[in-house]
């Protein structure tokens, strides 16, 4: 099995059409519940991270848009939004995704828009609703709504009646949005609550942005699964029911551990890409999706670690668009499986690094953004202007 | 913490609503791939089987009914139904649901409603309709589907083709249910199929028992789920949808293991039967749920192991029963979080063995059905009968 | 099935003999890393954990010693140790296992005595040769070694020349070791490190140990294993080797949860209780294991979730110790397999809760040390006294 | 990155060391337990598999030796091994490692030498004796032990008395070992047995294969891991302690699937393949391993499966061949993380298929050895001289 003879056409568009949208907290300083890393080059405030998001799009002319924190990234809120705006203009990026923090206050220890206290719900989705008031500021598209809400210990929380109130609030946050704005509703199976999580699994997502209202959709976290869980079936069959709405992409070997994308799995990452250029190539169109990268860097460098994950998730989108859906159908309509098979491990184990460079160098952009980083400079005049402004590394068991 | 004062009418009323249904399949010899495992005094005949089900239900009062596998059970489909309801008005019990079986014959191997070749769609379309039919001439509620359709190996099935097909099969079965009868919905996430199973999870299985019709729910195998998800979460949302329509009692440590209910983890089980008794409780009258076992105890003797299953339930949600649900709900509106937890926690400690007694003996049965089944003689004249009959046992690597 | 007749006495020596040692970070604010959860009434210094640790004493009257962390407890290192034997002392409670701290320092973000770097290795070999000493001036036996060591992807660690790193300093704090003090050895599968952990499951520990000399032993912490993964098994393996030398506490649903032992599955953990109490009846004496707790209270408040451990701890023991061991093998040798189970579960299923009391009452404890603590003004106390002096959160992504 | 310069060289050595042992049972129909899956070509006796062996090794030029199953293949023992000889010697292969069947027959349905039954551990030591002669008549190396013991159920077994018992079977049956013959020892986490497999673990299988005796090994099947374990790192232990005899290959999702090697993680098989190529750059001499395929097609067709199998093992170990591990040694040693890392993934990544074919064409065998089987009539063939003789396929669910 060679090639398909269009492959450098088909790698060409699948680039074409992949934007990847960097996340803000993805430049600075992360840890482990045992402590945080420090690195003298990590961003500290807004403005260093728009830099080093726009350092990334700079070498590889796909990352046009940066997905922000608010709290981290608005710490006055919606008086922040004008501020940041002409930052990240300055700085060459656009703001993507507005991600609430209802996690970090003491107040939500006990849960956000699913806290018995009313209050305290109340509170949240004044946040939430302030988000989506941001997000039409900012001119972004997509709320993105991840609950850290749940409980440690069985009998402590009343499942059904958090569930009805996250609903109401997701219902509330829904009527704000402006017409083409999306709220997405994202799902974890477990951590930082450890016995139960209010929206665990994408069935609960699913059921959330139905109620929520039309302009709600499933958000497809890779990490945030249950082990042998086979994610490119639930991102087939969210296609399939119009309410995939995008990803946050990365990788992980036994919990979220928030990894570079196919680091440790990268031919299921590459199915998933399948399964979305199948349904592309079966409805003309590509799915609408938001591709975001949500990865915690404690070790390798950030902006490295940001390029390399780029590279990976090119180059993965791009053997998934050799793969004949043609072909494919027929092999599996006469339940050819060795060939069906073989027809997707070939396109996995094609060498498309030559297709890539080629676009990159089409594009007037560095053929090897790594090493073009690296010759660049840019890391070690970071690191002399933000060291010395390091503050004491804090830490828990 | 003492149990409530009302503690032994608790545990009567949560006992005379627990009708638990007993498997055919569950007398008669099983196995793993390695091998089937022979026991003398197994049933081969659906005769014998219904006789061995009714000896449970002759000892613990609680057995009215038993499911049945159409194949296994109607080798020669509707045209067995009469003969099977004398035996069972014979035997003194039931039919209850009936299980297609979509698996076993060599066209299913690579699906049976999902199958690529539409001839063997219609086959197995045929096979469910005549469940229907069967199941309105046994006057049973429920027809319980499970898929065995999946593959093996990326690339050789078409995920969203196979669901569309699923589905349709589904609103055709269900438009030839009778008034008041369920199509209920099984998903397991492995095994057969590794790669991919069509009905994988809770999810998957809500959308097609939505898309077939008002009458159609799914049915919860405790064992077909991931490692470390949270079972009684999924309950309470179906409950919640509206959309439980019964289970399948087994306990695991791994995979899909057949075991004992409540044998590996019954504090588990236990939280499933509270969130049950918790929606009952604040609905004030018990939702609508089909109780089923469906193990394989290849070494544990049949009938011994059915009587011991039946004990573990009832005693199992006889402590559910003890839980004071307002006393809950109102240490979880104040986050008294130990207190709410010891709630449970002590409701799942407690003897109830006495009151489970005092029940028995105030409806006429032995206190101790294990010990009156070993009394009885029962085990030794059936293998007596039984053995001589024999033949070669079978097994495959 | 009844209690056998002599089930008080059972009871009693099962509790005589338990003595569970507290962590002093079991009473400091803890939290994942989306954030430390904050509670007025948390520990921050020493003096305040071994007060807390006082109390909990006072109340259970089985935890006469507390596990102490070096770097938090002894920020002087071995120069603190009067200071810490005083406080003591004075609280009323004896410094336990001594806890090296081998993670947080930014100089092991790639590993502390598996570092590629000398310095680094040399660095924490001194510090783990100070715990040995500091372990000597405070009558201490163990010194429990957890090493947070490891990699975040494939490739940048070499496997085998790391473990030889550890086994060499391991022998050199062997060498160091006064008679009677051990070398515990833990294992953990994953976090904070997620591609690989250089010591990550038993069969490594168990190999370090031995490499390490005689005085060496496996430390099992219940919440660091697979899922599925059979403890009580790896247990009896390990007291059959003569190589268990004891246990960190505590319960998980999906990973390394540090939830309250028993909470999630009490019947695993009854089952580990009963492993040892069978292999203590057949070799006349109680193996030598060090109890240990280690949980993280994120949310319940930190005295009252160890006063609740403890509790639970004591019955569960108290349940394994009603195992009548020569009935259970005569069940097990001739294949009883029902009479077996039964053995173990009615064991497990009696309420031992009167015979705990009546033990409690016999000390001079309250027959409910969680009501007593309650009562007795101790938190109240130390919320006036420790409020005020809280510093911001510190959170990070 | 570029492939190193001695590409060609590097990926030409790794194949002439690696040959591949074919498993008898690998051409017969198999299943699950919920039936048998048939194929009309699938081989029957010991003729046709040794021929199906045969037509593999004529295709690939590295499979010379089969892996035989005594009960399935030597239905008469000892008796039956000169007519074994004679049908291998005419098919043009070897006989390789000898399988035990201590599963199969009812008397081990509650263990084989773990069986609390002397009289049936007699049974099962006997049939392993039986083994190693034939091992040492047919010229095998290797005697590869699986053992299916275990319990279903908490107290039902005496987990260490059993360890004792099949130590001391081990022992007697590493006595009779010839010279050069060693004692390959599996283990495997769950299935048959569920509560507990008596030989669960890698480091289980160490403890006996140490006690067993100096010819004594570990065996690693793929498959037989928890989720998410790292089996490179348990491979690099075992190399490291000189106990690694061999491997099983097959790949998997959730269980035990017995899928085609590397068909749902190719990474991890690369990468296990690295540490074994790894291991043998630093001692200068290969690991002398044997490479055995252990897998259940039950879907695809067997020879073509075959094929695809040890065309995919040749794949991965000319990938692993190409990583210059002084340079990934360097990286590592300074912290390069990114590079190191990409170091392994471009050589797993880089196509190595023109390199593998010009090694077949060098050696005189078909480029593409699946096209060359499919054009080679042989399946035709024996499809027309195997049916006809089909029995009723049996299941059980």
């Amino acid at each position: 099995m060679t090639p398909p003879s269009d492959a450098p056409e088909r790698v060409s568009r699948a680039l074409d059409t992949l934007q990847i949208e960097l996340p803000s907290w993805g430049f600075s300083d992360t840890g482990t519940r045992f402590g945080k890393f420090l690195q003298p080059a990590a961003a500290a405030t807004i403005d260093e991270k728009l830099g080093d998001a726009a350092e990334v799009h700079r070498l590889t002319g796909c990352c046009p848009t940066v997905a922000v924190h608010v709290l981290w990234d608005f710490p006055g809120g919606i008086a922040s939004v004008d501020g940041v705006l002409q930052l990240a203009a300055r700085a060459g990026v656009r703001i993507g995704s507005i991600n609430p923090n209802l996690f970090e206050d003491q107040q939500y220890k006990h849960g956000s828009l699913a806290n018995p206290d009313a209050e305290v719900r109340r509170a949240a989705l004044a946040h939430l609703l302030d988000c989506v008031e941001i997000a039409t500021r900012t001119g972004s598209r997509d709320i993105s709504v991840w609950l850290a809400d749940g409980s440690n210990y069985p009998g402590t929380a009343h499942i059904r009646r958090r569930r009805a109130w996250i609903e109401e609030a997701l219902v509330e946050a829904h009527r704000r949005l402006a017409r083409g704005q999306r709220l997405l509703v994202e799902y974890k199976p477990f951590e930082p609550a450890f016995y139960h999580t209010d929206v665990a699994d994408w069935g609960m997502a699913l059921l959330l942005a139905r109620a929520a209202g039309p302009q709600a959709r499933v958000l497809v976290d890779t990490g945030h699964h249950y082990q042998a869980q086979n994610i490119e079936q639930i991102v087939a069959w969210l296609l399939d029911e119009g309410m995939l709405g995008g990803f946050h992409f990365n990788d992980r070997r036994y919990a979220d551990d928030d990894l570079t994308l196919g680091s440790i799995d990268p031919y299921q990452t590459f199915r998933i890409f399948h399964e979305i250029a199948l349904f592309t190539a079966e409805h003309g169109a590509p799915a609408d999706l938001a591709w975001m990268i949500d990865q915690s860097h404690n070790l390798k460098g950030k902006i490295e670690a940001m390029i390399q994950t780029v590279a990976i998730a090119q180059e993965l989108a791009a053997k998934a668009a050799l793969v004949d859906s043609q072909q494919l159908l027929e092999y599996q309509s006469r339940l050819a499986l060795v060939e069906a098979e073989e027809t997707l491990r070939r396109a996995f184990l094609t060498d498309v690094l030559p297709w890539l460079r080629d676009w990159r160098r089409r594009h007037g952009l560095p053929e090897d953004p790594l090493v073009a980083f690296r010759e660049s400079g840019y890391l070690e005049r970071i690191t002399r202007e933000r060291s010395g402004r390091r503050k004491a590394a804090s830490s828990y068991a």
